[in-house]
């Protein structure tokens, strides 16, 4: 089996994950509530994983909260209050993010603008800084688009409302592991990331990174292990976000795997880079083969229809015959789809990781060519 | 080393636990997201997951919904659009129901009742019964409270609601694979559930049973994998109360926990309730100590003072000189201390599970001898 789903789930988990998970199953006591030996123990590990966090984003003096997934970090950031007046974000937000703001727009708390990329695929930093008005408290922008696998301009964007003091909030679902990410240097005040995509975690953890400073009010209230006499949510970080016990196994398994893309990660980046060029340039040859990836945008993502099939009639094609395991349909972005007017049948996304080979990329285009034969 | 720590997160995790984690490691598609052979292999172990749990609650034709802990579960019960009037609570409660009704109240959407024990220290459903007044929407009670080990009568309480018409959230943190529970009969309409605790699951899931019919607004938004062309939330269950990723690690681990706990549970049952009534009865025993769990409430818990010591204090000498973990201080639960007069300086709180021994109990006691020797 080739497995092209990355950017839905990592295949991969390398073995000190593994071990990492494994050794919280044995001695598994709670992290945040007691003051033993085996809770320090687990406390330890936690705060080595908050610290390598801080490291892996350059999220210096700053805080990492541990949530359940990307989305969860993602609706606490838009949640947490901070999201007022008027806020941009672009075309290629997933619903994580979209249907918080539609939310909010609901209920009369924000207006919202969405900027859609250029013709070419790409979102511009001009086009955010010119739909930022007067009222704009925030800037919300996908980094690498979970449908077109199109980078944003994080930097310059954020050079811009640094200065301009409009907050800046990165849902880094795709890029973290992938590409280099430092909130201090970039300006970024808020970054959500998923654990089990591109930091070869488990599934069952996300990441909030908040610069110093920055505060949210939770949405989930509950024991903190702190003031337990009060009942109003103390606002320490990173206890006021994370109530309840946080995911030990979960959480070692990401401390493990940012320290071994650490390691790794220049080989990682050739790898994918090269995969995602080599396929990418084999697909835009076969005339039957509509690719939504823009040049130069190689970031592990090859979106792609066969004309005269649905994308998920290729999907199903490529698992049932070939068992080549990727993604179809609208992969939760539907204005990413509706920019590349595939809202109804959506496209086909291969997704890359850094377990995947050359071969399996030739497989794959070989498997393309079959199918192409017999429509 | 003891450990006596088991209401904060269960200490052992029996083999077939552990295994069903790693499997889901070593091909760790998205369950909910494609529809490839890897993620359909996925999606069934979440799927099998729910029929044990909806098998285990006696939670016939209704949902269950994996969230990322109990008090996660409890949020989204609270804060799912059904708390409404007036709410009967008890002093049990842990912060994560006093907190969310506390913030309801504050913002005028409800009033609430707190219903303290007798003085025998139970919850006694005529009090209940009692506080309930015309605008009574909800009755949320903890099944077994995690300060005491004392247990509330939810099948007398719940054949009240139901005949009232009266909405009955359980919290059965600390009871759930201790001691049977069976919605359909007891007239439980919403139960939320820890995995880590007594279900043998890693940390990292909770249950959140909902009873046929009963929906929640969600509080966390995004992808579902369905209606992705929505900016509004679908209204499905369960996609709708798991807005993305989903822990399969946590939620397969539980699932063989949840089978383990069914074959098991005679003994399970049979030992910690000898168990914890031998270590109540010889801890009543000594002059120096002051035992808050209330007789025949033999659950898995004894909490305690040592006359002149604080309740950090005992559990430190315990965990330092003898390596034995128990719990100090509030528990989470300020009101269950403000009835035990114990809201200053809190109790020790030793809890059980299946994996302990009469012999650990024995150790125990001697350690307890020991520190009253040097006082």
């Amino acid at each position: 089996m080739i497995y092209f789903d990355n950017a839905a789930s990592g295949g991969y988990k390398p073995d000190c994950v593994k071990k990492a998970v494994m050794e919280t199953l044995e001695y598994p006591a709670n992290p945040g509530r007691s003051g033993h030996k085996a809770a320090s123990a687990a406390a330890i590990k936690i705060s080595q994983a908050r610290d390598n966090a801080i490291d892996f984003f350059g999220c210096k003096n700053g805080n990492i909260i541990f949530t359940h997934n990307c989305t969860a970090s993602l609706n606490y950031a838009i949640f947490g209050g901070l999201t007022m007046g008027h806020i941009v974000t672009t075309a290629f937000e997933h619903n994580s993010v979209l249907r918080p703001l539609h939310r909010l727009n609901l209920s009369g708390n924000i207006t919202f603008t969405v900027v859609y990329p250029d013709l070419s695929g790409k979102i511009r930093a001009e086009a955010i800084i010119n739909a930022i008005r007067k009222n704009t408290r925030m800037v919300i922008v996908n980094h690498i688009s979970n449908v077109t696998g199109a980078k944003a301009p994080i930097e310059e964007i954020g050079e811009y409302t640094k200065r301009a003091g409009i907050l800046l909030l990165v849902d880094a679902a795709q890029s973290a592991g992938h590409t280099k990410i430092d909130m201090q240097n970039t300006g970024i005040n808020i970054l959500a990331a998923a654990g089990h995509k591109g930091l070869a975690a488990p599934q069952g953890v996300g990441i909030l990174a908040l610069e110093k400073g920055i505060n949210l009010q939770p949405i989930i209230l509950g024991g903190t292990g702190t003031q337990s006499e009060s009942p109003i949510q103390p606002d320490d970080l990173p206890e006021s976000l994370e109530s309840g016990t946080v995911s030990t196994p979960a959480i070692a398994g990401l401390n493990a795997g940012m320290s071994w893309i650490k390691e790794h990660f220049d080989d990682i980046n050739y790898n994918i880079y090269n995969m995602t060029q080599y396929l990418y340039e084999e697909m835009i040859k076969i005339p039957q083969v509509i690719v939504y990836t823009p040049k130069g945008e190689f970031n592990g993502l090859v979106t792609f229809n066969i004309n005269g099939l649905t994308s998920g009639e290729t999907a199903n094609l490529l698992n049932e015959k070939f068992d080549i395991y990727v993604r179809s349909g609208l992969h939760c972005a539907p204005l990413a789809h509706k920019f590349l007017g595939t809202q109804k049948h959506g496209a086909v996304r291969a997704s890359l990781s850094y377990q995947n080979t050359f071969e399996e990329v030739l497989t794959f285009l070989r498997a393309i060519r079959e199918i192409l034969k017999n429509i």
